[in-house]
């Protein structure tokens, strides 16, 4: 386990007493740390991992393997071989613990890139625009390129007029897709729902502008009376909005095509902008039959997806795909600052187009049409379980995120790496996640629920506000 | 070679024919696409290949490997499987190729991460901030915060001082340093030289931030009587500044004492930001006699260095690292946006880290010393060998970055993957770059050489203005 790797021969520094977190939290970012895992069951440190907590800007060394100089003999004795080699053999043990129970964050863990280990070898770096050639000859462009087509015709935008690239992350995706439209309308202003990916807020912050957040079903899904509301206050300035294809903690689907409606019957035809973050979901999307679809032949701008989520990757990685008229409008105005740069990052990491390239032309369409249904098939498997059960759960139509009751124990959240906010907990069903897994997880929560809420002190919370009533089964709410 | 791969069965498109390029440009971002590199020597297509140019913007797929749907039999023919081995074996040749034929970019292309391999199996993400634990359990946090740790030491900044994290790439760093400094500062302007990676003047644009370009000498460093003149102008506002420890170009060292001494005697005492552009040499300088320093006890705010270039590593990354309180500001700022997340991108590649950590401990200070100074020695040679056989040649005294006249062959420019600007290029000597291979670059230079100006119809260019009349050999300058 990872926790406890540091224990042995490595540098375990102290664990310093830090003060409690701010309320207001995104679930990628579950703050509290581990206590070290070394019990598989409930209760064990339990204390003393509720007692520390983090804020942001503590420098909290919990843990880490120190650099140590080498000695100087340390190449005859190979002592120095030895000794990472044992830190390395440790440490691969606890990813393959910590791959195996892992069911919070919408990574898809099963890959098999043996094919690819010889590439590991060279420093592949596709420098800036992926249509443009550098001189710096290691690079993997024509991977890069193909994967790009492959999704611009997944979203219907023809070759000649679309332009992307293969980004590091989804963060990245977006803060392009939002920096894109207000090069187009620099006056815009950004709107996005409160469960949007908190990269939004964070480039709203970057590139000042001003940012609207807009309400939310309880679906996760945008309020679009709410949103029509926000636009008649700020008639005179364009609108730039985030459109989320499954939002991070309810994989809620915004109603893209009632956005733009609302968009267009209140006077802002030819003044808006609008970015779909389909982190995860708009590459399942149009995979699932009675979706709405996501296609640039609706007024959308800009696309964005991970890689390293659906697909699978040994490192994150995403695509950005938008319109070539706009990077165009972006490019001529960067040429004066001596850039003909129209990425976010500089040097650009080359091997993770070769990883999409080979599982998008090992899979396919068809392939990932499999697992899409299979995944959407285990979550409701997941969810009719937890039902049976009693537990408070709520399944979005389109998604493959079981949002469901937040198990007390934060050892059970941990062991599991379950992503949490306030009272709800999910789990994100991806193709590695089998119903062996599911039992597995859900014959262990069974069991510990039984203690948690065995004496009848405590009762499970409430999360009618999260879920809506007719999912919950608290006390109040249960039929 | 790369520009051959797609001829077989892939997809070769048709190159369209495109504008020519404006004039200003970033040498990390050559944009004449290459003809295919079939010949070796000069000529052969060479003609087609001068009238394609490339303009931003554009969509020129000038080659890829397309993305088939697998046929319904494929499992069982083994027929996918083998094309797709097929193009990955002619990728790897390639690689192999172009790395060989490689001194145009600071990347160190001689690493062995061959017991890194097993890792590749797992998808490790270190989301957000590396002292901050997530639930996601399968990270790498242990070797970044101990990469952090090393780094800190160097620039000498106390464990409990400052913060950091592994980056993307140089840019991400400058984004991340100038980022820091505009929320220090948030009506600061920012002050650049002019020769300093377009990233900053990416950033500048990015964060809607004034910024003053600062003229240069002509050893590329910044020109402080320049850059007194322009904060006096500017009086009412504070100064954010981008040293440059190492311009992409020449390999310049900003005087970083002198643009202290320039900010404290002009009125900017306790009104000024540092933010260190450390892509190559800020790891490099620290073991080179005579060098200034670069550390956190002279008051600058960041610095950043690249991993992939001295340190090198399979793509691109780097290490950031300011100071606690700066990101204490950043963060208590970022709070409402329901984020606590202080890097720029969200999903962060846990690989980096694990690579940077296992060459940090094996070569160690010692280790990176040595390798310095050969590449100092080696830079020196190349040097020498050009100025005897009468070739314009600079290289500044703390670099290893060797600016000369420009082949006058693309083909030739492209072979050696050199980064060129204007009339000049540069081979930047990296420790896989041996005495042997500059031998044989400067041999091939020569032999083309004597053919491109053999009729004395045309002289080498004069580069005067670029490296300075003491080092130019053109026609009116040599003596």
């Amino acid at each position: 386990m990872v926790g406890s790797v540091g224990n042995g021969s490595m540098d375990l520094r102290e664990k310093e007493k830090v003060e409690p977190l701010p309320r207001e939290f995104d679930p990628e970012e579950i703050v509290r740390p581990k206590p070290p895992l070394e019990t598989e069951g409930v209760g064990g440190e339990e204390g003393s991992g509720k007692s520390r907590e983090i804020v942001l800007g503590r420098n909290v060394h919990t843990m880490c393997f120190a650099i140590k100089e080498p000695e100087a003999d340390d190449e005859v004795t190979g002592e120095r071989e030895a000794y990472m080699a044992s830190v390395l053999a440790r440490y691969r043990r606890s990813l393959i613990d910590r791959t195996k129970h892992h069911l919070g964050y919408p990574y898809n863990l099963d890959f098999d890139y043996g094919a690819l280990g010889q590439l590991q070898h060279f420093s592949i770096n596709n420098l800036g625009d992926p249509f443009i050639e550098s001189n710096y000859g290691v690079h993997s462009r024509q991977f890069e390129v193909g994967v790009l087509d492959w999704f611009a015709r997944l979203w219907e935008l023809e070759k000649n007029e679309y332009w992307g690239y293969i980004t590091n992350c989804g963060t990245e995706g977006n803060l392009h897709g939002i920096l894109v439209g207000r090069e187009v309308f620099p006056d815009g202003i950004l709107y996005a729902s409160r469960e949007s990916h908190y990269s939004i807020f964070k480039a709203a912050r970057m590139y000042r502008m001003e940012c609207v957040k807009v309400d939310t079903l309880v679906s996760g899904e945008i309020d679009c009376t709410h949103f029509k509301a926000s636009l008649l206050r700020n008639m005179e300035r364009p609108a730039i909005v985030n459109v989320n294809i499954g939002t991070t903690v309810k994989g809620a689907v915004d109603d893209l095509d009632l956005v733009i409606k609302t968009l267009e019957e209140n006077g802002f035809k030819d003044r808006f902008y609008i970015h779909c973050d389909g982190a995860l979901f708009g590459l399942m999307m149009p995979f699932v039959k009675r979706a709405p679809k996501v296609t640039f032949k609706k007024p959308i701008g800009s696309v964005s997806v991970s890689g390293h989520k659906f697909v699978g990757c040994p490192m994150p990685c995403g695509v950005q795909i938008t319109r070539l008229k706009h990077i165009n409008v972006l490019s001529s105005n960067v040429e004066y600052l001596a850039s003909r740069d129209a990425t976010i990052m500089g040097s650009r990491n080359g091997h993770a187009p070769i990883f999409l390239w080979y599982t998008l032309n090992r899979k396919g369409y068809r392939g990932f049409q499999k697992e899409v249904q299979k995944c959407l098939r285990n979550a409701h498997y997941l969810k009719d379980r937890l039902k049976e059960a009693g537990i408070s759960v709520m399944l979005n139509e389109l998604s493959s995120t079981v949002v469901f009751e937040r198990p007390k124990d934060e050892e059970f959240v941990r062991q599991w790496q379950l992503a949490c906010e306030g009272n709800i907990a999910h789990v994100v069903v991806m193709p590695n996640v089998t119903i062996d897994k599911l039992d597995s997880f859900l014959n262990e929560l069974l069991r510990h629920r039984s203690c948690w809420y065995q004496e009848g002190n405590i009762s499970p919370p409430c999360i009618a506000a999260d879920i809506g009533e007719e999912n919950c089964c608290c006390a109040l709410h249960k039929k």
